[in-house]
């Protein structure tokens, strides 16, 4: 299986993308992306469990139930959550859908809607309906459209992200392509971001949910920036069947599921590298726990704890913040048990401190990237989790958004 | 009933404070309390809900248990936790005790020992026994011993915290007064912090627990800097019985209740507000909740979100991040019937935006105090509740604490 990152990635068969600017961003970049498969895609889609959800994910869930779960295009507008807006934002999201169904000569369900800015703020809904035609007309084939497409969706983000994955069955190639754009408010509840996934695999709707489901449990949600789980995450995977392989195959199954994981933990990676502020990338191993669950809540009390985090900012090897985080996990451990590192230097081990070299760890610390490794002692599972620092830069980014 | 704050407090009967420099505070500011009841007092307590427990609680829980929740003296040093210390601080809390009980002639057994500082460091406990014969020989019954006290149990709290009250009960008066350290590593779970209160009222250990459980539920419960439980915290009370005025009765019981309620939400609003870095003191009025368990777990959605903190922090009046962190509460509400306030100003009404006056918003914002009212139209529970916003300061202090 061959990857690829933003600088050069694959492109899967039987999809077209463009962007354009709709004037919705302040900063007057590219803030509509596009997304089609001519020949129709079957879709797969997970949704924020925040209970406040925003106007596209409504109307996009009840697309894809009232279509089957087929796809023709995909329409994100950044700049505008189009969240906290009532009827007139469904009303909203719907005139967009139904302007670009005109446009195609399609059904407005088979047009999947996607926003992300501020909350509360109605939708410029006439801007984007004004750029439809000529982002449309734009549309196109080609890895520079994808890339535009990846760069349109960014918010706060300073770079686009975008992964993607061969491998061949028999004769021929199954691509799988991913863009993404997080930044903040991201945090491990189901998905946490925007993400877009393509693949020119064929495979009806109801195989591709439970890949999606478990490329996802072990990618998005093993990462935290902030703690904060958007109104508006969303992610969806396309197959156009463009490649002409079939999913049905066990064979085939496994190696599509192993594609879509490298794609998703790429852009995860991509995601909590570009975190808001983040200045050191940390990767949590939670080893010993009784089961994944219990590795997952340790893992998220230690990415949310600003303590910890302010620590890391400043490449402080002060450990007891991260073993006060654990025993405030709510897991009923024994702190007596617990062993941490940094990278190879044990720091603490069973819940007593250990000399070592603090120089060393500071300077291990300083790194852009690096390991903390948790043994629990409790039982056998171990999960990887990617978590960042918090910032004064953080600060500076969130205090000033909206206004 | 009357009140009074650090510039001019009460002093119960029946109690001697002092406090030291032992050296264990880099700064070489006092770093050592003392407190005394001569003739005894009896105790009520309450302990961190961390799963990692520091020493000195430990050691300060088995004196209670095996005293009968009698206590003769309080010995608080700063600088250092004696955390994560393992079998070796345990000892080093116990000798702190024993010099102290050698020096006063008394069991080992009617000392309670307090630690506060950095987490996983020996304690130099021979700097605090070297310290002891002075901290004893300066004990006095005086205001300003009170607030040297209060001083010496400072970590990166700008200002010591003191409250008081009073009340008459026949032709006697009865004196509650409290001090606390606070400023970071404080979130509503159990006590929250150090805090030391002393009353002359006269009354058993078991009938102070409640009373002290339920003065906190309603202020220290109440508040969150930066979501982090410390291992260390501690709510002590103490009743010297010198006064000469019973418990006992339910009217003196009442009045007994309401002092100690307000000297703890006065102590909780001082640790708010010398939040570490916090320069808004966010008062939270939750109302229309299903019960207080619920009122409270919103309240703390709202105050753990980095971006509702770092929007506040900005006086940002972006309301669809408070929005966003009620729907990650956890509480299965109805975002349709939430309705948002900024003072008097309705920015979010059943879920949906409402045209409100930016300007003003931010000017009210700005403010160093001010209140934002949820209500949430469940049911008929409120909750007030206390924080602060997130500040580039805050993350300068946190992240070069230890080294």
């Amino acid at each position: 299986m061959k990857t690829g990152s933003a600088d050069s990635f694959h492109l899967p068969a039987g999809f077209l993308f463009s962007a354009a600017t709709a004037g919705i961003k302040a900063s007057g970049r590219p803030d509509l992306a596009y997304a089609e498969a001519p020949g129709g895609a079957s879709a797969a889609a997970l949704f924020t469990r925040n209970r406040v959800v925003a106007a596209p994910l409504e109307v996009g869930r009840n697309h894809l139930r009232s279509s089957g779960g087929r796809v023709r295009a995909v329409v994100v507008n950044a700049g505008n959550a189009n969240c906290a807006t009532g009827p007139s934002g469904r009303r909203a999201c719907a005139e967009v859908c139904r302007q670009t169904a005109r446009l195609l000569k399609i059904a407005p369900r088979a047009v999947f809607p996607s926003s992300t800015g501020i909350i509360g703020v109605p939708l410029p809904v006439h801007k984007i309906t004004a750029a439809l035609p000529g982002l449309i007309a734009a549309r196109e084939a080609s890895a520079p459209a994808l890339l535009r497409f990846a760069r349109a969706i960014m918010t706060t983000d300073t770079r686009p992200k975008i992964a993607s994955a061969r491998f061949p069955v028999a004769h021929q190639v199954v691509t799988v392509a991913g863009v993404a754009k997080g930044a903040g408010m991201i945090h491990p509840n189901l998905a946490t971001m925007l993400v877009y996934l393509f693949t020119d695999l064929a495979a009806r709707p109801p195989e591709l949910q439970p890949l999606l489901r478990a490329a996802c449990d072990d990618s998005f949600n093993c990462i935290s920036v902030d703690g904060d789980t958007s109104t508006n995450d969303t992610v969806l995977l396309l197959a156009s069947g463009a490649s002409g392989v079939e999913l049905r195959p066990p064979s085939v199954r496994k190696l599509f599921a192993s594609a879509l994981a490298a794609v998703c933990q790429s852009l995860a990676e991509q995601i909590v590298g570009d975190g808001e502020g983040v200045k050191h990338v940390v990767s949590l191993h939670i080893e010993g726990a009784r089961n994944q669950q219990e590795a997952r809540c340790i893992a998220r009390a230690i990415a949310n704890s600003s303590l910890v985090k302010t620590a890391w900012a400043g490449a402080d090897p002060n450990w007891g913040r991260i073993l006060a985080a654990i025993g405030n996990s709510g897991v009923p451990l024994d702190p007596g048990r617990v062993t941490l590192r940094f990278g190879d230097q044990v720091v603490c081990r069973g819940g007593v401190a250990c000399p070592f070299d603090r120089l060393a760890a500071h300077e291990y610390l300083s790194q852009p990237g690096y390991e903390i490794r948790i043994q629990l002692g409790r039982g056998r599972a171990r999960l990887r989790f990617l978590t960042g620092d918090l910032t004064t830069d953080y600060v500076h980014i969130n205090a000033d958004y909206s206004t």
